[in-house]
Parts: structure tokens; C-alpha cells; sequence
């Protein structure tokens, strides 16, 4: 194992010359070796130890083992509680997933107070292949595929080839004794019955099926940094063209870049939003809503990534009183020859109107009207689309509505059943929204 | 199912307008339920049965069957009777090959004679799940890990979204039934155990498992085709400083690309292989063996794959007569001065070498000699490289052995035991082979 893990460090280049190395020691089989084994091979190593507040009794027992091991081994040591339960309520997450932040926090800080410039962690071929499996059901694309990262950052895994199997014989033929965790916080609940049923029945058929898993990543991972590597978009648009004409194992990864810049939280995108912003490159125009309220939009040529604009809900109108519809001001008035210059106005029967259930709010996918002279009912989208208002302008504008009725809506005009001169929907663009709000319609 | 079939086939473009599609069917649920979808779908379907010759009279009912099926639909239907078995003997392979390579060749006849632009065989969702867990726990690389192709030359594959569980609904739905193959022909002992306890503990996992996996699969082989796209070597070298520069997930499929054009059997190149090739790129010289009796070669600045040169056995040598050895013609003679001036000669002490048991052969690694001066014994590989002989030329020259001892080194010299003036060991380069044999030495 000695050997493997050696070469596994010189083949990533993990750790630079005379580098010292934060071991992640939790006491279980996995960590103990990995601290051993770099300490074995000389490398300058301290390691660190979180309690995540969990277990209680054990808890302490797992700290009070770690602290004895590095002691006897004269390597510098540090430890911490904190709340991993209370963090995960408060952060609506599960335990897992907050216990996970907080210890990679836990070790930054501690790679920083010891002058650690590496973080090792022992993951095992044993997890990788769990990793693979976990995402090939999950239908995940290569990157996941590629399982446990050999180096991310400062991290670095250096039993990422070594088995599971061989990391038990490494400590035993040492006299050499670990703790047992018996909630294994780092497993979620599918990963632990991978662990228990999948893996045990792919061992049986191929014993070296985590070796094996082991080169199939490693070649996976070339494949996928090859392919990064090819597409930096570098900004938040890119040419429809381009895109189009890419590979798509090309597309979908410039897509990817995009919305990381375009600061995307990336865990929520899947294959679907992918496929809905490479869509827009075969379209003229459009939008495709993302996680973290962004947007991809399709103006002319280029296909970009936006924050979404501020949602505008329902507002309540009062006749007379001009009211802000995001950037908007609108208002319902009888003064037809008080409207200022600034304002669009859409003449109206006013008597024909509800006055006490009025309402602006932004168009619908389902909204329809009849515009006077129609033959019949007509979709908003449309109606816009004929005006040429873009996609991305439609969300802003107010729809004017009584009860569920539409009566009227900027940009296009009034309802048939609404027609008149007896009153106005007046409408202004907000360049300077304090001023205005002040003043008469 | 019908939807889900109809959309693969849209996505990967498997069937031209109009053109006609041969399935493979044997009975099965898989094969029966293609068949049946195709022609609802209302493609130009026609279809064809082997008998491997292995399962007697279940095997005919199996066919009767299909051919039943076919005469309801009105589709037209070709059947074969192979002798699976007596292949796999013939040609030493196990018998799921020898059927496979059967089977598709009959597929190919059948196109031909009715005309089918396209063979579709009835891969599903589950065999490329099987066949992705099939090559992770044997850690080939991308390639393998796409799993099933959806389109191979003219083999399309429009079941490989649809789960077999689907599969089976679509004809229960019918009311058509199918045959159950006990044997399995097309799957080898690993796969069935894939099938029977891994897939079911995966999909109780994860119920779309395999529909999720086929996803994955598409994504890597986007991955897989894009970066096989980029690198066409295009022929059987390439500069080392290039192979070195690339990517190596580049590099290595620049290696498949030169080992492809030089005709090696790529079913047996592995990783080691391809590495073997690439550690040339960072040495000054050298050769490494690939299958098929090919070799990689680095000469100067360039990497070649060559076909081995051909294998000299071990020639015995009667003195005064000359025999051919591989591209050389050797003799041992006393007279010296009868040599004709074409040959290069060595002189020997005749009386120190038994006649009896003289031979040339090529040279081994664990050779050595030792030079009349030199203090030592020292490997014929130090030799040849000091005397400028590249590595490629030394397989060709001949080494004369008196019993298990050299006596002498073409290229090198005399072993000090055997100098002298008494004899001569003469070798000439077999420029016009046939006209030297019969001259004197």
C-alpha cells in the first residue's frame, strides 16, 4: 500500500517539495492509514480532528484516540467541537451535507494556523466506486462519473487508489487499531446501501472492480479536464452560432461556463437546464428560467446569462392614485387631460370597469384578449410578439385587470369589452421614479 | 414505449426516409417487442431468425415462433441454421463469440437480400447498464464506459432508452407473448450475474436506474466522440514533441488512432499498451511490443508503429557451407582468403569452437561477451549502443553460439576466448539472396 500511495502522490503531483500536509483524522481505518502511511513516507504532517457533536460518549472516545495516535507519533494535533445538528437546522440542510461544510471549513482553518499548504483527506477506491455508481444511477454526466477528484484546490486524496481491503491489512500487519464509526456521517443513506449491497456483489465478480473503477475515473477525469479545457466561454454570452455549431460535449460545457460566471448555483443545474439554454441556439428568440434566479435569453446573435428581473407581484389599484408596478408607474384615472406628457395612456369606458377590485400584475403564458376589430380572443404572447416587444421586456409591463378579466395591457391596447373614452390606463416608464411619484398623472 | 422509441430514433438519426430496417429477432421479449414497435410506427420492416444449432428443439419452436409472428404481421422473413458450436471449436473462441460474430454476419446477408438499409438489433436500457457495470469493474476507459452505441455503421439500436420492464408491459399490453431463452446466448457468465443480483440491487435503489445510466451513457459518448474527433493522427507515426504537448486524454486516443491504421487487433489493447507507447514520447529511443506482432518505435523526433520484424528461429551452421539467416547470409570457413568481398568477417581461433553444435541466432536481452582488452563480460545491449546500432537493427543481426556460449557478435566483434586467425565468421547483408547461395564464401 506504501508503494501505491507513493506513487499516486508523485503521479498528481499532490505535495510539493517540503510542503507540510494536514492530515483529516477521524479515527476510522481510512484516516489512521493515510496518517501512518504519509508520516511512514516522511512527509511533514500534522492532523486534525472535528467533533461534530453528534455521538456524545463515542464522540469523545474517537477524539480522545486520535489525540493518543498523534502523541506516540509526535505529530502536532488539533481538535474542535461543533454543532453539526444545529447547524443543519438552521441551514434547512441535512446533517450530512452541514457536517460536510463544517469540516472543511474546520480544516482550512487549521491547515492555515499549522502552515499546512495541502489537505489530505482518505478517500478510498472503495468511495470512489460508491461515487461512480451513486451518479451513474443518478444519470449524471461525465464529471460526476469521474468520481472522487485526486486533487481539488489544496485537497488532496492520496488512497484515492488504494482499497479498502488493503488499508485494513496495512494497519493490521502494524498492530495497529482504528475506531469504528457506526453512523458514518460522511454516508448518506442510498451511498451506505451502495455500500452494503452493490459493492459487495461487484466484488464478488470481479475483485479488483475498485482498482478497476480507479483507472476507469482516472481516464474519465482526463477525458472531462481535456473537454473543459477546450471551451472557456471566460463571460456570461456567447454567439448563438457558436454554439451551435460545437460538438455538443463542447456546448453543453461552454453552457456550463456561462452560468458559472454567471454565479449560477451549480449543484441545481441539471441535464434539462442544460438542454433548455442549447435549445435557444436553435431558436430566434426566447428565455429558459435557471436555478438561483437566473435566465438565459436569446437577443438577436447572442444567447446570455442574466439575473432574473425582479419579480413584480399583483398590485392593488386605486383609481386616481398613480401606484409603482416595478419599473413602471401606472395609474386609472378620469382626467384624461391631466395625464402628463411622460405617460402612455390607453383611453378606457370607465363606468364599465369595477373599481374595487382592480389590479396590475405581468402577463401570463395563458392570458388572452380581443382587441377591437378581432374576430376573437387572442394570446398575449402573440399579441406582443406582433408588436415586437422581446421576450425579455413582456415580464416588466403591467396588465391591467378587474376581477380576472384582462382590460388592458401596455404595449398592446384595451380589451373590446373595455373600449372607451371615459377614462384612461395611464402608463409611464419610471426613469425617475421619486420625481414622478409625487406628481399628477 | 412507442413515444420513447420514436424519439430515439428521431435523435440519433437512425433511419433514413424510407428506407427499409432488418431486426434481428429471436423470440424474445426484447426482439419481439422492436419488431412489433417498428411496424406500428410504420416503418418498412422486415426480419430474420438464426438458429445457432445449440438448443435442438426448443430451438425450433423458437424459430417456428418467429415466423409465425412474421406471417400475421406480413412481414417478410428470413431464418438460417448455423453450427455455433462447431465454430467456437474451430476457431478457439468461447461460444457466445463464435454465435455473436455468426449471428452478425448472418444479419448482414440478410441485408443484402432484402434490401435493408439498416439492422436493428434489441438492446435495451438494462444491456447497456450491464454492459457500463460490465467495463467499470474492468476499468476500460470512455469508450467502454458509453456503454451500447445507438448507432454503429448500419446497427441501430432504438430500444437502448427503453427499460426491459417496459419492454414487457408494451407486449403484455398486446396480448402478444415471446419466448424465454434459457440459455442466454448472448450473455457470458459475468453478465448474467450483473443481470441477476447487481441490477436488481441498483434498481431497488434507484428505480430509473438504467434509464439514468442510459443517460450517462450519451453524455460520455459525446464526451467520448468529440475527443476522438480532434485527434486524427491519420496514419501509422507522429512526432513525439506533438504526442508529448497533447492532452493525455488526447495522446491516448492519438496512439489508438496510429495502432488502428497499422492494422493492430484492438480488442487486445489495453491501457498498458497505449501507456507503452506514450512513455517512448519522453525517452531518447526505444520499442515497445503491441498485439498482432506490432511494434512502437521511437526513432529521432518521430514515434512509429511498425509490424514487428520477422522472428529469426535459431539456424545451425555446418562450417564451410553459408546459410541464410533472416535477411543475412552466414558461414564459418578456414579459408579465409576465399572470402568474397561482399561479406564482413571475423576472425576466429577455428580449433577453440565445437563444429558440432554451432549455431546463429538473434540476440537476448541477458546476453553478454567480453571483448579482447576489456576487463569484464558485458551485455550486448551496452555493445550495440555504443557501437551506434539502433534497437530496431539488432533483432536482425546474428549471433554465433558454440553450445549455450557467443562465440561472436555480428555489429560487435569476437569473444576474447575464441580470437584468433585460424577461421573467419563471415556474414554478408542478403542484398540479392538467391545469387550469393550458390557463390563461394
Amino acid at each position: 500500500m506504501k508503494q501505491l500511495v507513493h506513487r499516486t502522490i508523485e503521479q498528481y503531483a499532490m505535495i510539493p517539495d517540503g510542503a507540510r500536509v494536514l492530515c483529516g483524522l477521524s479515527g476510522g481505518a481510512d484516516s489512521v492509514s493515510l496518517l501512518l502511511c504519509l508520516h511512514e513516507l516522511g512527509y511533514d504532517v500534522c492532523a486534525c480532528h472535528l467533533n461534530h457533536g453528534l455521538r456524545g460518549a463515542q464522540a469523545d472516545a474517537d477524539e480522545a484516540f486520535c489525540r493518543a495516535l498523534c502523541e506516540r507519533l509526535a505529530i502536532p494535533f488539533y481538535a474542535e467541537v461543533c454543532d453539526a445538528g444545529a447547524a443543519a437546522a438552521q441551514q434547512k440542510q441535512s446533517v450530512e451535507t452541514a457536517a460536510r461544510a463544517l469540516r472543511y471549513a474546520f480544516f482550512d482553518r487549521c491547515a492555515q494556523k499549522c502552515g499546512a499548504a495541502r489537505i489530505a483527506t482518505a478517500h478510498t477506491a472503495d468511495d470512489n466506486l460508491e461515487t461512480m455508481l451513486f451518479h451513474l444511477i443518478r444519470g449524471t454526466g461525465s464529471a460526476g462519473l469521474a468520481g472522487i477528484p485526486p486533487v481539488r484546490g489544496t485537497i488532496i486524496r492520496p488512497l484515492i487508489a488504494v482499497e479498502r481491503r488493503q488499508v485494513e491489512e496495512y494497519l493490521v500487519q502494524r498492530g495497529q487499531d482504528w475506531r469504528t464509526d457506526a453512523t458514518n456521517l460522511d454516508n448518506s443513506c442510498t451511498r451506505n446501501r451502495i455500500r452494503h449491497t452493490v459493492i459487495p456483489a461487484l466484488r464478488d465478480i470481479e475483485p479488483a472492480a475498485a482498482r478497476h473503477a480507479a483507472q476507469a475515473a482516472a481516464l474519465l477525469r482526463q477525458d472531462n479536464d481535456c473537454l473543459d479545457a477546450l471551451v472557456q466561454v471566460g463571460g456570461t454570452s456567447v454567439s448563438a452560432a457558436r454554439l451551435r455549431d460545437m460538438p455538443e460535449a463542447l456546448a453543453s460545457r461552454a453552457v456550463r461556463d456561462m452560468l458559472v460566471h454567471a454565479g449560477t448555483p451549480m449543484g441545481e443545474v441539471g441535464q434539462r437546464q442544460i438542454a433548455a439554454v442549447l435549445a435557444l441556439a436553435r431558436k430566434k428568440s426566447g428565455t429558459a428560467s435557471l436555478p438561483g434566479r437566473r435566465r438565459a435569453l436569446r437577443r438577436g446573435n447572442e444567447i446570455r446569462i442574466e439575473p432574473m428581473p425582479p419579480e413584480t407581484g399583483q398590485v392593488e389599484l386605486v383609481p386616481e392614485k398613480p401606484v409603482r408596478f416595478g419599473a413602471y408607474l401606472v395609474c386609472i384615472t378620469r382626467k384624461i387631460q391631466d395625464i402628463h406628457s411622460s405617460f402612455k395612456f390607453y383611453p378606457i369606458a370607465y363606468d364599465t370597469i369595477n373599481t374595487v377590485c382592480l389590479s396590475v400584475r405581468r402577463w401570463r403564458p395563458d392570458d388572452r384578449m380581443t382587441l377591437p376589430g378581432a374576430r376573437g380572443a387572442r394570446s398575449l404572447k402573440r399579441l406582443y410578439a406582433e408588436r415586437g416587444i422581446a421576450p425579455e421586456q413582456r415580464d416588466a409591463l403591467p396588465v391591467l385587470c378587474c376581477g380576472g378579466e384582462i382590460v388592458a395591457a401596455a404595449g398592446i391596447g384595451v380589451d373590446s369589452r373595455y373600449c372607451g373614452t371615459t377614462g384612461a390606463f395611464a402608463v409611464a416608464h419610471d426613469a425617475d421614479g421619486r420625481k414622478k411619484r409625487g406628481a399628477k398623472v
